[in-house]
């Protein structure tokens, strides 16, 4: 899980969206790249096949490499290595039959990783190249900006369908991106909505064609963001998140403790079983 | 006012809108017609002639025949069996030079009804098929979701422009639907919208050109809405709506106190004469 | 500074623009003319060459303008005599190497102004005829309606770009003008916005092409709220505005220690200082 910044060989690669990086700033974890940007940003890109769903190991990674972009950076551009999943939410295998203190762990650490990129001091732009449902449009809400592939996939907290209910950030991230009325209808019918639906809700604020567009866009923000004075940049940003932010900040052990008590229920434990044998059945119907 | 799902004739009845209903299941009390779609929801049909116009024993049928659909179906689908008009709003002869111990129990049953179908458990969907001021509105926005006929239909609340003003569980309401900023604009106006402008405001969620396709369109998300997980829509649906709920449950009695302060005054009584008077020589013209 | 609605000579000017003025009723202070139009609103009109900065003069001069016109008209018409400024926000000198007893004077004048527009009891409408940064668009959100005259001139809270950050009452009137979401984006980049995006996001009401045509339609606006029952009006509005309204009203004292404490920063003076030299060194080429 090492992550170094290194500089022994600074190597500029020109990609074809004129995005330059450095292969030598690139760095590693088990499942998450971090590449130094000249422009003195981080690319944080998820590699965790086949669809970066969000364990507690992954979820750790992500926060320190947060953190670490953070402290070392002036901005991050957070996107997926995988062909067409951004990031495919929680691992329903951390809710289903769990070990409670892991259980605890996972749900504390999923908190870590939302309050380090809700709250981030440097500017955050999402580059959504994939699906990206339940937690993964939470990642993209906790950005300061989404760029989203379209028009074939899709995002949104689809938590309902599977019969679970998104916390309560969850919630108020998504009231305070799309409104009181647009969440509601949202959260209640558990929706996915396409690029295009999710861009005229204002869910994600522009729709570029592919993933080098969603990079150059990125970096166009990101260079906008990261020209405004930081400190009055980001006590702005807070202005407007401090009250959700500070509300879970608050409340982490209750949060969790609700949310154990919750998910063990078996009237939740049933449909996520379900779900999870049709994912089963699904794969080895792939696999013959 | 006896209603009762009776199960004995089950004829069904194939309308040309494609959508089926059983005449068996219908029932009716004085000015409310309910009738159980095969599909499982309740369509509870607003029959008070010439307005729908809520007086107290229409406002206390409504809430039974919502807790009734409420326990014993999966759903319910709010209309008006009149040809123009979805719901005119509060009766003004309720509040026009009132008998107060009356004027207190008509305010508390309002309350009751508003708090039975915005908190409702089961999907509600409205098919608003004609104009829709005042408390027809609220009833709409009460709903999950709002169909309306269009486009010769409006929809509003206009209490200002009788000199009154909407309680503040219909303006939080409002907010809540459409917002602060259009909210404001609507409330200090008074404005009645088209269907189209109630489309473009979020007021309402889609626009169809006739009642049956408004039917039809309600069954649809009605079917949608059935579908997700009760419990997890549910809990979904207050987590939005909780605040507002709360805040009224808890302050019955002080906005009953309010009210019935509130709308004896001679500045609000004479304005209400005034317009009583209007409605009586425009009924007078109409006979001669 | 003197402020009279005088009658002596009773003129009607018919303007182009078909709204009429009475010469007679016109008053003036140092920079700020009143005039009574016969329908019975004032026109306050910002005449401090050349940029309608807000220096605690002006500011004074304006609160006593609003609430004048509050107590002897019936509505608010708020524009500019400039040509092409409607107001360049606070004048930057009162916040660099301030004297501290002035500077704590200078806000809380600012401060009146904003509470006698936000919550003025008469209709209030906003004709944009002109830029409108930082403090100049502060004063448009404040008014019940704004129209702008387009496609050339800005409007936006660009703090940011200075290095400094709007109030929390500057930001929470944004935040109810244009939701959450844009607020967020607009006050951490300090964007300025073109008459056309203003609209789309709902922070502007109407576009014009010209500043007769934006008084026509202020003053259809002015007539259309002047219409409706003014206690019942005003009861409304303020059922919006209330919580930010009473935020600002109790915590006066408190805001002023905030902001004097922030502005005297270094890390604030200096940008403002280099901000200052830049304009002058802009004045110097031109006058060359």
């Amino acid at each position: 899980m090492a992550f170094v910044f290194s500089s022994l060989k600074v190597l500029p690669v020109v990609r074809s969206s004129g995005v330059r990086f450095f292969s030598a700033t690139a760095s590693r974890m088990d499942n998450v790249e971090t590449t130094l940007n000249p422009t003195g940003y981080s690319v944080i890109s998820m590699n965790k096949g086949p669809a970066n769903s969000l364990n507690m190991e992954f979820i750790q990674e992500l926060t320190q490499s947060v953190r670490k972009a953070e402290g070392e950076s002036k901005g991050i551009l957070l996107t997926s290595s995988l062909p067409t999943i951004f990031c495919a939410g929680l691992e329903i295998t951390e809710m289903y039959k769990p070990d409670m203190v892991r259980l605890r762990e996972f749900w504390s650490s999923l908190q870590d990783l939302y309050l380090a990129l809700y709250g981030c001091r440097v500017p955050t732009v999402a580059a959504i190249n994939g699906h990206s449902p339940a937690g993964g449009c939470l990642l993209g809400m906790c950005c300061d900006y989404r760029i989203m592939v379209g028009p074939k996939y899709s995002i949104g907290l689809n938590e309902t369908q599977l019969g679970i209910v998104a916390p309560y950030w969850f919630k108020d991230t998504m009231v305070q991106t799309i409104g009181s009325r647009q969440a509601e209808l949202s959260l209640t019918l558990g929706l996915m909505y396409t690029t295009e639906q999710a861009l005229s809700l204002g869910l994600v604020d522009k729709m570029v064609s592919d993933k080098d567009e969603a990079l150059v866009e990125a970096e166009k923000m990101l260079i906008a963001l990261m020209r405004v004075p930081s400190e009055a940049r980001h006590v702005s940003k807070m202005s407007i998140r401090k009250d959700i932010y500070d509300r879970l900040s608050a409340g982490k052990q209750e949060d969790i403790d609700y949310f154990a008590n919750f998910i063990v229920q078996s009237v939740i434990q049933k449909p996520l079983g379900q779900y999870l044998d049709a994912l089963k059945n699904k794969k080895k119907k792939k696999s013959v």
